[in-house]
């Protein structure tokens, strides 16, 4: 078992947090009480890891997580609780702290990362997003700073290590099985086209229709956006079309609960008016009325080994750029109905 | 409209990096350039906030948030999450990181609070549980370090800025209610008994059956704990006990959840057969069948006032120690039946 702070405590007669102190050199705490605890740390064998680490090599042991948007309003979705909880897994392992952007605007982040990086706050970065112009990931490069990435990073992909889905083949397969269940009318909705994981997701989409010979049709395609700005309205313009979808392909849950509460405002009912799929496979999804069919993405894996390759970096500076892709699965459930 | 470290790159003509590394007063930038980027930046009179303030005050411009558990645990609860969103948007309007504790063991815990502390890592800290016998508060206390605490502290409360629901007031309330149904079997179920807001909550749970001349009866409490490691075996137990209670408050919604599916199995109904009401209002509770009557305590608000505080006193240190309450309303579902 091993040696801890409150074994050393009792050994010397002293309180943990004094021997916390006389670990971290305080000078509140007498040369005889020090010379007593280090006495007892040598006994026990106690090795006080993170400040020996920490002063040996100038380490942090702290590693920065950049999200998307301020904290406040990314926490909403469940994908980011999960991809703390597997970032985290790996960094208590570690003995790593997490330190947590709080950012909103662009601005706002990129000085928050200029901020850990040039403040030596953190010895490595985790970015929870890629978008196509991102100042950000090209600061890091540029400074040679230890990053890995959830997702495809747009440009220079192949100098920096990331952790993604295939979203191409996942989308292209679900979007194949609202085909084979009779569909043609299929509506994609997907976040701006700034963000990676859309462009991939929407090129899956396209491949599907392609190769079943429908013709890709740009009505088909809404914007998250714009449903968040519209709400309601914008749902009824393509849920009430004249010559409507019959099927949703949904980038994030999220939207897809919020759509199937709009369908059923207006009245439309899910499956047998409209189906439904969505990625992320969170909680709610089995809750639903109906269940909801999603991809499961394995947000805990992506997490886990985003953390996993960014020590890997930080521990061996000058280790290969990677990418790791987790296994994507689509969750059946009861929101797809056959035109058949 | 703000000046932004791009503004001042473009006037400088350098690339904003650039600008950050002679904010930083990094050596690799000639001394020429750096120069030209200070006249830019007080031509445009741009004022680089958080380094300037670092160096100024020895601020880390950082509130360090500690956990009761595994970030890789705690975060499944979207409790934690919630929390989390309400304490980051003060921390953003105040321009402070947000560094999270990893640790799962008590003694985990503690290093990371002491890293913390005498590492200077950060400016404060917020508690976000409260236990009767916490090292890490009273560490705290006797380092005269800024914090507050989620929750009541056991000891020393009047000495320590807290914010909290009256969660005995709360529970008295939902008891009552069940009692006015004409429930008089009724179980409570509750973390277990060194979580201050299960001691609190179970008081006022005792105080309506008092009220109601209905005799506490040791053997209507559960420890979620048991039910956790018994599973549905524990759950069993009290749902088809001989004379079974009829209905339940439950101090989480996670374990509401969880009960509700074991009933399922035993073909026990909600609320026919059994009442539930719990705590928090988490967003699933409205989309259980049936739709689960749950304590709104606000749990944003929780954090954002644990965080506003702290910031006021880490600009004050002399500023007196306060509670605030945070109402808790109960949000009426359709998990509760009447006997009447």
């Amino acid at each position: 078992m091993a040696v801890t702070i409150k074994d050393v405590a009792k050994v010397a007669r002293v309180s943990p947090s004094t021997v916390s102190r006389v670990i971290a050199d305080n000078p509140r705490i007498s040369e005889e009480t020090k010379k007593r605890v280090r006495e007892a740390m040598i006994e026990l064998g106690y090795h006080p890891n993170f400040q020996a680490r920490s002063l040996a090599v100038k380490s942090t042991q702290s590693i920065g997580i950049i999200m998307p948007n301020s904290a406040t309003k990314v926490l909403e979705n469940p994908f980011f609780p999960e991809v703390l909880r597997g970032i985290s897994q790996v960094a208590r392992e570690d003995r790593y702290g997490i330190y947590l952007s709080t950012g909103a605007t662009q601005e706002e982040i990129f000085e928050e990362v200029v901020q850990m990086v040039q403040g030596r706050r953190v010895d490595g970065i985790i970015l929870l997003y890629s978008k196509t112009n991102d100042t950000v990931m090209n600061y890091l490069l540029e400074e040679d700073f230890p990053f890995t990435v959830i997702g495809r990073p747009y440009n220079n992909a192949e100098r920096i290590t990331h952790v993604d889905n295939d979203n191409i083949y996942a989308t292209k397969q679900v979007t194949k099985y609202l085909i084979d269940k009779g569909h043609k009318r299929i509506t994609f909705i997907g976040l701006n086209p700034e963000v990676v994981f859309t462009i991939d997701r929407m090129e899956g989409y396209k491949q599907a229709l392609k190769e079943a010979g429908i013709p890709f049709n740009e009505q088909l395609v809404v914007q998250e956006s714009s449903l968040k700005e519209g709400g309601v309205e914008v749902a009824k313009e393509f849920l009430l079309a004249n010559e409507p979808s019959t099927a949703l392909v949904v980038t994030d849950d999220f939207v897809a609960i919020e759509l199937m509460s709009y369908a059923e405002s207006l009245n439309i009912r899910v499956p047998e008016d409209i189906s439904i799929i969505s990625f992320n496979n969170i909680m709610l999804t089995n809750h639903m009325r109906p269940p909801l069919t999603s991809v499961d993405i394995d947000i805990f894996q992506l997490g886990l080994e985003a953390a996993s390759c960014l020590i890997e970096k930080i521990k061996n500076p000058t280790i290969l750029p990677k990418r790791l892709t987790i296994p994507a699965t689509m969750i059946e459930r009861k929101s797809c109905a056959s035109l058949k």
